[in-house]
Formats: structure tokens, sequence, C-alpha cells
């Protein structure tokens, strides 16, 4: 390949084969939401949804095509008419048309013969042409299909006048050099451009995307998170990134607002409910996080020593974390000191990051919470902190004749207060109480920006952990508003910074999944009210 | 590369590189646990730790070597005497040393001029041979050292005794060819066998491993559920069934027993926390799911239309499920009532379809639950299903100074039972209320099997969803020890067939966490014992 400078257009189907994940489904808005900010990414074509397939789809992509966004709009079809016509009813740019080449899907699925296959997908692709609308051919399974039967269908696709011809590896299990070899046999056989459309059974979708592009494909197809058909298509971010910043070096790139990239991650995370794992790429909360010596102590001085350098938590709109634990050098500890103000002699270091190491040890996650308490503990100062909470009493009830309710004694500035609140459930009914016991001494109350609990595998007596982030509030006075929680209120990313306020995190480690809500709350608290 | 059967071997680092995820740590036990079951994986060597790093440290691995595996155990060491020694000390078979070689670390981290560092590398590989313990020797962020460099160091490695070299992608920046022309040129240089170590900044870790062992690497560095720093290393599992599955074709292969790598997958995300997202290839809940009409008709026709068919469920010890949703068409309704022994016209499977894809578009999960509940409705027939447990009255207390206890009214088969119970929170003490009615009224009472409470994000009022399995227990006169959950047992699969039983599933969705917790048992319940 040349190193001539090459765009590659990004085709995102979060929408349609995104939302075919097993157990997936968005609501209207959900998917308008998306596509809005698939639009604010500057994602060139937007696969919006297979109006056939419902009512509801119909409607769906009908908006989201009426919605004035930059990017294409590209319905899906069989190659049937009536698939074609619901596309053409919605008012899509693109039509995407895909028939089953491969013997396996053929024989057991379409029971079509080869010759079958190309009148079908010549026929179909002149409809789409016939209406004036760009048309975009996918020979289903192409990756399993007889090479010379490939070549000839998207022959026939590119004479009956497809504008762009989609290389789908359906089942995932090409490999980046095989591809590399089937892509490139492809762009020889035609002159209309090629796209690729991986799926990750294997683990390589994203590599086999960019084979792909290697191999001269001028467009990919992916989506958030990798949503999609079993173990999902090719992700986004890391398809974009690693176009943008490792194969920059052979001239390409994309067209996205990366900065956007981790927004869409975690707004996609909360419409799906399937949580982004810390290890994930780019986006997850490890991306850029840090804590083993070597590595922390090499990003402190300089992050590319132990970071791609290519990329930044900037560039994708991240951020960069040194974290606490078993495997924590010195220069981490003296860092995070110096960020709290604390002050500490060479042996109290030696001492603070000893108790870190072994708190770590224990399998704790070591919060920002348990180093304030170390480093007190260690230098006798106290760094200007005192509870300013400490519970008494606390009695949650709740059951299914009764509304959950909460009935809190507590110490707040030294002044003993109560509540008794109601809440949707005992956790709920629990964190309003303390609320109203904060609110009532604390100017300005406290707002709950983040409300976690980590998902639970095991018995019904398995530890429950709960991570909660505070900010101290705004104006006095909104009232029973408040008491709602974070979600309304966009629910924060931890550590945030906007607003102006500072947002303190802790954790609460119980088998009750109340107590360890209220503990959280209440560190979490203490911390930033100091 | 010629076609001749070559044996790739693994080196699984996830006690050490996996561990150094921030945020975990592995208790003692947990390590031996996992080390015990990659050897009865079948994992040539296992990376027990970095023995230098901390007392603990040296008794893990050293506990490791004792235990008398099949795996070599191998231990890690900078280019120091006395982190070798400690190694040496801890009686491990193999010792890895390793040594940053790129610009950028020496500069900003180890000070090390290409000269002191070939010299240490040299004197410390001799150090580790005059011990009669073989070898390993890495290259720390070889993929960003000049390359003339790091080839001369890989001689001088080997000059002094090496016995296997490690080219590590150190922080995740190489792409499939890069990686294969890089470890051609090493392969070419040295005549010892070629290490790759591969992380995952990118999500290309997988690809480059396997463009590594194509390009002449005789072992991948690998990791259970890909852990590791940052986006962690390449993932076992992936590597290892692309290398069976996939490049089968090269005449590659491994010796694992890859029927075990689905219990390995969940055996490490219980001790870390760490969820296997549904989308996981492979592992995930979704990877051998199928939702939408084409894709599941197809699957149940013949399973490799849309599946990789290279690699089955079976073969990683997963399981197939056909999901109902949204993009539910005929033939799955058709397969699920036939399992479940109801008969529906071809008017009324329609119905039941429709009613199905509407549920699923209002954006739930249609469960088993769901769907009798349904096909009741539509066809008249109740499948014999009668509510065996009718719950009355429920009140449930927990707080900081009092035992959880629920106490319980419930119709069981007609008759009035009740029960109070105690539990380590309130979810516990409800779940055992009901188990002790159900198992004073049904014989061989219920085992819980599966309690998994989804993670939730948002405020503290947000919806919580927990999905129950459970299962007829076995014989009666277990006591106590029965109340105790499905942690004990091992927490089976949902779904799972061993022990003869069948396991049903159902939901819960509350505010509410405990009133989710209890519907979604007796929902189970109510669908198990008809």
């Amino acid at each position: 390949m040349r190193k001539t400078e090459r765009i590659v257009e990004v085709f995102d189907t979060t929408l349609r084969d995104g939302e075919q994940t097993p157990g997936i489904s968005f609501s209207h808005e959900q998917k308008r939401a998306i596509a809005r900010q698939l639009d604010k990414l500057g994602v060139d074509i937007i696969e919006a949804g297979f109006p056939i397939s419902s009512k509801d789809e119909r409607e769906e992509v009908q908006a989201i095509c009426s919605d004035g966004l930059s990017a294409k709009i590209c319905g899906l079809a069989r190659v049937l008419q009536k698939d074609i016509d619901a596309c053409i009813d919605c008012g899509v740019d693109l039509i995407h048309i895909f028939v089953s080449s491969s013997a396996i899907q053929r024989k057991h699925t379409t029971k079509m013969s080869e010759a079958e296959v190309k009148t079908q997908a010549y026929e179909m692709t002149r409809y789409v042409k016939e209406h004036g609308l760009a048309c975009m051919f996918s020979a289903m399974d192409a990756t399993r299909t007889r090479l010379d039967f490939l070549l000839d269908l998207f022959k026939t696709a590119e004479e009956a006048g497809a504008d762009i011809l989609n290389v789908p590896d359906t089942v995932g299990v090409s490999e980046p050099f095989a591809m590399h070899e089937l892509v490139a046999a492809v762009c020889r056989a035609v002159r209309v451009p090629v796209s690729i459309h991986c799926h990750n059974d294997f683990g390589l979708a994203v590599a086999n995307s960019l084979a792909a592009v290697k191999a001269g494909a001028s467009e990919v197809q992916v989506s958030v998170n990798g949503l999609g058909e079993r173990a999902g298509n090719a992700d986004l971010v890391e398809t974009v990134m690693s176009l943008n910043s490792i194969y920059s070096a052979y001239g390409l790139r994309t067209k996205i607002k990366t900065e956007f990239l981790f927004e869409t991650a975690k707004l996609v995370e909360r419409f799906t409910g399937i949580q982004i794992p810390a290890t994930r790429p780019l986006v997850g909360e490890n991306a850029f996080s840090h804590e083993s010596g070597i590595h922390a102590h090499g990003v402190i001085e300089k992050s590319e020593t132990f970071e791609p350098g290519i990329v930044t938590p900037e560039m994708v709109g991240h951020r960069r974390r040194i974290v606490l634990g078993k495997h924590t050098g010195r220069h981490s500890v003296v860092k995070k000191l110096s960020e709290i103000g604390l002050s500490a002699s060479r042996e109290q270091v030696d001492e603070i990051l000893e108790r870190v190491k072994e708190l770590g040890a224990s399998g704790k996650r070591v919060t920002d919470d348990d180093l304030f308490s170390i480093a007190e503990v260690v230098t006798g100062e106290v760094s200007g902190h005192e509870r300013v909470v400490t519970l008494k009493e606390l009695s949650v009830m709740t059951g299914n004749n009764l509304t959950a309710t909460a009935s809190l004694r507590a110490v707040v500035r030294g002044k003993e207060c109560t509540s008794a609140k109601m809440g949707v459930g005992p956790v709920d009914a629990a964190l309003k109480a303390v609320q109203e016991i904060i609110g009532d001494e604390i100017d300005g109350g406290i707002e709950l920006k983040e409300f976690r609990i980590e998902a639970i595998t095991g018995g019904s007596d398995a530890l429950a952990e709960v991570i909660v982030g505070v900010e101290k509030g705004g104006e006095r006075g909104e009232g029973g508003g408040k008491e709602r929680g974070g979600k309304e209120r966009g629910g924060k990313e931890r550590g945030g910074k906007e607003g102006g306020g500072r947002v303190v995190t802790a954790r609460g480690v119980r088998e009750d999944i109340v107590m360890a809500s209220v503990e959280a709350f209440i560190n979490a608290v203490n911390r930033l009210v100091q």
C-alpha cells in the first residue's frame, strides 16, 4: 500500500446489528439519542435499522431520517422488493441489501442456488438504483463463500449499479492475513469502493477490519461497545483509534471527532446495561490507569513510558488515574499525598506504602478514603479531618404491604439529629434519611452524584460493594427534588470535574446491601465536608 | 510459513501481569486455586509472580512451586541479582528477566544507556544459567525499540545462554503486519525459541500474538479474561481458540484442554469481580446466543450457519441459547413452545410472537417465565401451571444494631405457612424465609442455583433487576446447610444440565432490591414446581 493520505469512512451499525445483540432493545428515544450522538461524533453513515422487521422499526428509522443529521442514514433490506420499499418509505439515503452467498447458508436457510443469488442480487440492486437511491450490496458470510463465486457475485452487483460492496465476516472466522488476501482480491475485481463488516467471535474483528483497510477497503462497519450478534461487531472506538493512531503510519485516518468517543461509549453503556469492563481498551476504567510501582513511576515521570503515547486519555475524552493497591510503589504515594496536602517524612512514606500494599494484598481496592486514613494514622496529622457525621442508630423496614421506611439517629457536627424517611426501597429510604440530616446541618447539603452497586454473583449472602460519589450542594431550597438521587442529574462520572464541585468517592462493602450503601455514603460525606 | 504441525506453548501470566491490573489483588488461596485451574487446563508455563516485590508474593510463588503441578512455574525478575535470588529461593523452574530497551523508557525510567542494558542483560542471563535454571529474557517495550539495537540485545542474551527470548508489546502499539515483520526479523537473528507478550491498548493483542506465531514465535503469553496492566494482555481463551480453530489451517495448535476454558474464565471472573461482558468472545453470555429471526432460524436448522462452526459451545465448555426478544422470529417461538410441551396453532404462534416482540421492544429481556405467561394467555391452556407459592405478607428489617430479619406469610399449595429468619442482610433473610416454607411443603425443597443482581448505576431509586435460578433439591434432611444459597454449591450456570435437575430462571424487577429478589425467587419456584 502506498503512503498516500486516505480517509476511511465510518459506517456505524449500533442501531441495526448492535440492536440485534441478544437481550438488547433500544427505545424510540434511545435510538434517536444514539443517532444524534453518532452524528456529533462525526460518523459518516448511520445504519438506523431494518425497516421491514416491524412497524415500530419503520417509525424509528423514519424519525432518524427526519432529524436533520449530517450523517447519511442507511436502512437494511433483504434482496426483496417489500424490504426495499420499506426502506424507501422511511426516506433513507442509502439502502443496504444483503443475501447469503456461502454454501452452508444457502443450503440450510435461503435454499437458493448460486445462480438464483446472482439474479436476485442483480435485480434488487437495479431496483434500488431505479429509485434513485445509493445502494450497498453485501454478500452475507462472504468469508466462507467460494472465492470465484464471491467475485462473480460482486461483479454482478457492480454491473447492476451498486455504489459500494460490503464484505461481511458474518460469523467472525477470518484472521488478518486471510482477510487481507480476500479484500485485495475483491478490490482487484471491482472498481467501486469496498466496505468491511467483521464479527468478533475470536476477538479479531478490529484487526480484521484494519487488515481489510490495508488491503484497499475504504469503509469500516463498526458498532459502539462492539455490540452485535453473538460476540458482536468490530468496536467503533478501537477501530477508529487504531486507524487514527497506528494506521496513520500508512497514511490512513477517519474524520471522527475522537474527543467524544468516551462519552459515546458511556451513553450506549447506560442504554444497554452491558457494562464496559475495567480492562476495555481506550474507554475502560483501567485503560489509562496505573498501579504497579514500575509503571506508575514511569507514567508520573512521563506518561508515554507506559502508555501508548500515540493515544492519550484526552484524545478520547477519558482520564488518567494512579491507583493505589498491592503493587503500588513510593512515587504513587508521594504524588497522592501531595495532592491532598499532607507532608510526610521519608520514613513515614515507607510506612504508608507498606500499609497501602497490605490493604491491597488483602483483596481490597484502596480508595482515596483509605489513603487519607492510613496517612493520618502514620503522620499523626489529621489533615483537618474529623468525622462530620457519625451514625448512631439505623433501622430500615420493607415488605410487600409496607412502604420502605428508614429511621435514623446520627451525630452531625456534635449535634444529635434524627430523621425518618420513606423511599422506593430500603436503600433509597436510608439514603434519603442520611441526606435529610446532612441537609439540615451542612450549608447547601450534599448531592449524590454517583451511586453504583457492583454486580453481585453467587449466593444471597455474597458481599455487596457500593460506590458512592458526593458533591457539595449548590443553592439551598431546592426542596424535595434534591432527594431523588443522582440519576436525574445525569449520573456524573466518578472524579468528574465539571460544575466546579469536587466529587469525592468512597466505598462500602457489607453482606447487607443497605448497610453497605449507607456506609459508603457517610464515608464519602465525611471526606468531602471537612 | 510451511504447513507443518507445530505446537504453540501457552505461557499464562494471570498471576503476574494479570494481578497488576489496577484494583486487583488475589488472596493466597485464590492464587493457588488459579494455578491449579491453569494446570488442569494444560497451560505449559505459569508465571506465578514477581517474588522480590513483597514477602507475601514470595510465599505465594513458593507455595505454587510446592503444589506439584505439571506446568512449569516461572518467576519474574528485573536484571538484578537480588530479584533473581528471590526467584531461586522460591524454587521456580524458569526465571523471566526483563529490562527496558526502548529509548523512551531508558531515558525516563531506568536511565541506562544501550551499552549498559546489554551488559546487564548478559550478566544476569549468565547469573540465572549459572544457577542451573531456565532463563527467559524480555526486552521491555521491544516494539518501540530501535530494531538494530533490539536484535543486538537479543543476540547478546542468546550468547549468554538465554533459553527463550520474549518480545513484549509493552504498551500495545503494534498491529499484525508490523508485528509479523518484527518477529520474523528476530527469528532470523537468533536460534533459540521466541515468545510473544502483547498488550491490548488498541484491542489488537490477540491478533498481534497470532501474527507473531505466524512469523515464527513458538510461545504466546496470555492471561485469563485478558487481565493485565491498563487494557490488559492477550486473552487466553481467544488466543488459544484462534490458534486451535483458525490457525490450525497453518498447522498450528496448542495442548490446552479447551473444554475447561469457560470454567477457567468464570473462576477468575469470580475472584476479580470484573464481570465478563455478555458480548465477550467464546465465554460471554451471548457468544453462542441468538435472538434475531434470521440468525436463530438458521441456527435451529444447523448451528454453523450463524456460528463459526470451527468452534462450538461444547468445545469451550459453554452452551448455546435461543433468546426471545424484539428481533425474535417464528422458528424460535415454535421451538421454545415445543420444549415446554405447549401446542399452539399457526395463528396462536403468530399472536405469541407478536406479544414476545412487543415485550422485547419495551426494553425488557424476555425470560422463560414471560413466554409461559404469554403462551398461556394466548392458547388458553395453562400447561398444568398453578401458582404453588403465593406471597401474602413479608416484612424485612435491617439496621446497624440489629440482625437483618424477615417475617413471611405465604400460601404454599393451599396451606398457609409462616417463617421468620435472620440473615447477613435483608435479601439473604428474605430468601431464607421463602426457602424454609418451601422446604417444608415441597419434597426435596428448592436449591438456589444462581443469584445475580445486575449492576445498578444511577440513583438510589434506580430499578433493580435480579435473576434467580432454582432447581429441585435432592434428598431431604440436609438441614441448615441448604439455606446458604448457591454460592457454596459452586453457582451452576443458568440452564446448566448437570445433576439431572432442570434449572429454571426468572427475573424480578423492582425499585426495592429486596422485593425484586423475592419476586424473582417465587416466580422461578412457581415455574419449576408444577
